[in-house]
């Protein structure tokens, strides 16, 4: 069948077969699909819908476009956590060594930021000598000795995906769901997983802001796992501010590293419980422990052990990058950058924190992509001070950008903008809003 | 504004505006719109449709994308026809020297053949020597010189149309009033005429097939017309069987002067009845005479003094062809090509003969493109005995194909099935249903 009857068939508003969407994913991969009449079917399925069955169809296939791993030889289950993108989000740093270290295989494939998200990757590329970018032999080898490795989407795993994702995100079709969920689950279905574990944001910072929308995404990523066999389960969180204390990689790292040294402040509080939240899920869906509260009791002995700690640095050794970084986490901190405070014009207690201005003035000083050709700044970001609720007396801090010398004209004024200082408390912050 | 910006207003099913428009096809004349940037929004507007106001945005926009030619120190009246295609349709040939020698100039603009239907620069082709690339400049001259010139669409003339053409051609994007109007008026209107005639076809040959759609594009493109101030009619006419005798390019060339010579045979009729109607139309509306009888009396007297074949044999020199073609006609046809007879296989009375069916064998044994960059044989195509109404006999011949050696296998079948013989007269064609 020709690329044009397919196409036609979409734009009619009428579902294609399984063998349709198969022809179109190997027209994808093998190049008789041209990039115009990907996008113009893809256009087709964002207006006209994709069903049920199509949306499983097209997950399939995307799926099936690569190679699924094989961790049959490893006896812990295998278990990964996902997030849908947010500001400051890096429980991925401190899940990962934390499942491994309570019982659970982590075979993780991140991407890297675009746009006001930030990307696993790139946080991990600014610990010095970090490597990424990890053939699979050499994954599972790491995966094995330690019980996660990190990595990013080799070439094996749903080509179809990235070849897709790259051209909606020039074409306006990145926001449907059914696209969302194929392209998610693509990948880590291909991970040979036993249980996945999903954060869906929701707020100003999320792809998806809309609760409801935000709801809809959740179930359906569910669903689709269970249908390929894979325990899933999701936690909608807030996204009504960024999480944790810090936005930009090597600030995040250094706030993961400070989390697992056991010295995390208040402000840092959030990303410590929502990593403790989305491991106990996973370690439960595993069958690791029987209850949430059996899990939260493991994860706390585990941390205060200083195990989850030593199991990160192992990592970081068998990856190539420094591992004196968890002795002295100040060493990411990069000397010399320009430090611009964000002051605070009224009196009064914080409202939502606009988490997508943040995200975007991140990037815009470097400290993310705006094309995914971009390369990133990974010493430069954001500093949180007060919080969703705090009180607040003109002139206080708010937070503190961390730029290079030349970037600190305009950008404390954008991210004052950010905040909503209001005479009352009119917000406090619920950090997990609904389980999936 | 960035394409994805505009994308998701059309996306989301809200009216571009007349700027947004301007920078889509500017974007798409100067490369800062991809091609499957430029699908995603054609597959847009095709889905969610464009009102009335942006169709005449578009087709503005990509008139103005290129250079509408001055013709001001041209004292005749400039009118011009313009088909939708069809299969065998030939009349351009005709109305050209004919409306020349009636008094009104014509800047023919032409395209080529693509799919089943054939184009009149390729027809023009099989006249040896015959040149249809011709800067304006030489244009005009040889419009000065004999009224009328014909020659193919330059990288001057809206530009942006020939882009976003190809790639509707292949994203299923083409059958859509509004883009069929846009197209079809960008071209036309850079002719910079003062009348324009459309032959609207509908019928199995048709682009658009059934007769309500086609009474609506023939409405679309009069609107238009006249929007931009030009004297806009439409006739539309039955693609219920092949116009005329031949269907091929040196054959079609060969029926047109036997036509313009005198001696035109019963089959042929047809052709010469519709390029008459056409071309009196255009008379009237360029007010040359004041009614359509006066125009028909004046067309039937220009016929019978052979000034109109003088007047075409003009042109053939001054484009570069060989004129002794008007003189022996049969110099068009090759020799040495099989003639396979397709015979009637029961007794009976011809329904439709369909052209679709026709149209593509013609085009399979090389005669029109499957693909814009396919050359063409311009002797091959198929010659048409009986027609719609006539009495046939088991073993009569229907018609002939006129091929090469290797081609004569399956044809002939193919084309059979392209006739309906009945029991009893169940059709008679009405060559014009409608004037608009």
């Amino acid at each position: 069948m020709r690329p044009q009857e397919i196409i036609a068939i979409k734009r009619d508003g009428k579902a294609l077969s399984d063998g349709e969407i198969a022809t179109f994913i190997d027209g994808v991969c093998d190049g008789t699909w041209t990039d115009y009449q990907i996008t113009a079917l893809i256009m087709a399925m964002f207006i006209r819908g994709l069903n049920r069955r199509e949306q499983y169809s097209i997950t399939g296939a995307m799926l099936n476009s690569g190679t699924i791993m094989d961790l049959s030889d490893i006896d812990a289950p295998k278990g990964d956590k996902h997030s849908t993108g947010g500001v400051g989000d890096k429980t991925s740093l401190i899940i990962a060594p934390l499942a491994a270290v309570c019982g659970v295989a982590v075979p993780m494939i991140s991407g890297r930021g675009l746009g006001h998200t930030g990307g696993t990757l790139d946080k991990l590329e600014s610990i010095p000598g970090f490597d990424v970018n990890l053939p699979f032999a050499t994954f599972k080898k790491i995966l094995k000795k330690c019980g996660f490795a990190l990595a990013g989407q080799t070439k094996q795993i749903a080509p179809a995906d990235k070849k897709i994702y790259a051209l909606r995100d020039a074409t306006a079709t990145v926001p449907y769901i059914p696209l969302i969920v194929a392209s998610i689950m693509s990948k880590k279905l291909a991970e040979g997983l036993d249980a996945l574990v999903l954060d869906v944001k929701t707020g100003s910072g999320a792809f998806i802001q809309k609760y409801a929308e935000t709801l809809k995404l959740a179930h359906s990523l569910c669903e689709t796992g269970k249908t390929f066999g894979v325990n899933t389960k999701a936690i909608i969180t807030e996204m009504n501010q960024p999480l944790g204390r810090y936005v930009g990689n090597s600030l995040e790292v250094y706030e993961c590293l400070k989390i697992l040294r056991g010295e995390a402040d208040d402000v840092m509080q959030p990303t410590l419980e929502l990593s403790v939240e989305l491991t106990a899920t996973l370690l439960v869906q595993c069958k690791v422990v029987g209850s949430m509260e059996a899990a939260k009791d493991k994860i706390r002995r585990a941390l205060a052990t200083g195990e989850v700690l030593e199991r990160f640095r192992l990592n970081i050794e068998l990856q190539g990058g420094d591992p004196k970084i968890c002795d002295k986490p100040e060493g990411l901190l990069t000397k010399g950058l320009t430090k611009v405070a964000v002051i605070a014009e009224a009196s009064g207690y914080i409202g939502d924190i606009d988490s997508l201005i943040i995200g975007n003035a991140v990037c815009e000083i470097g400290g993310g992509r705006l094309t995914a050709e971009d390369s990133v700044d990974h010493a430069v970001g954001y500093e949180c001070i007060k919080t969703v609720g705090d009180r607040v007396n003109k002139g206080d801090e708010l937070g503190i950008v961390h730029c290079r010398k030349n970037q600190s004209t305009h950008i404390g004024e954008k991210l004052r903008s950010a905040y909503k200082i209001s005479r009352d408390i009119t917000r406090t912050t619920k950090l997990v809003r609904a389980t999936v």
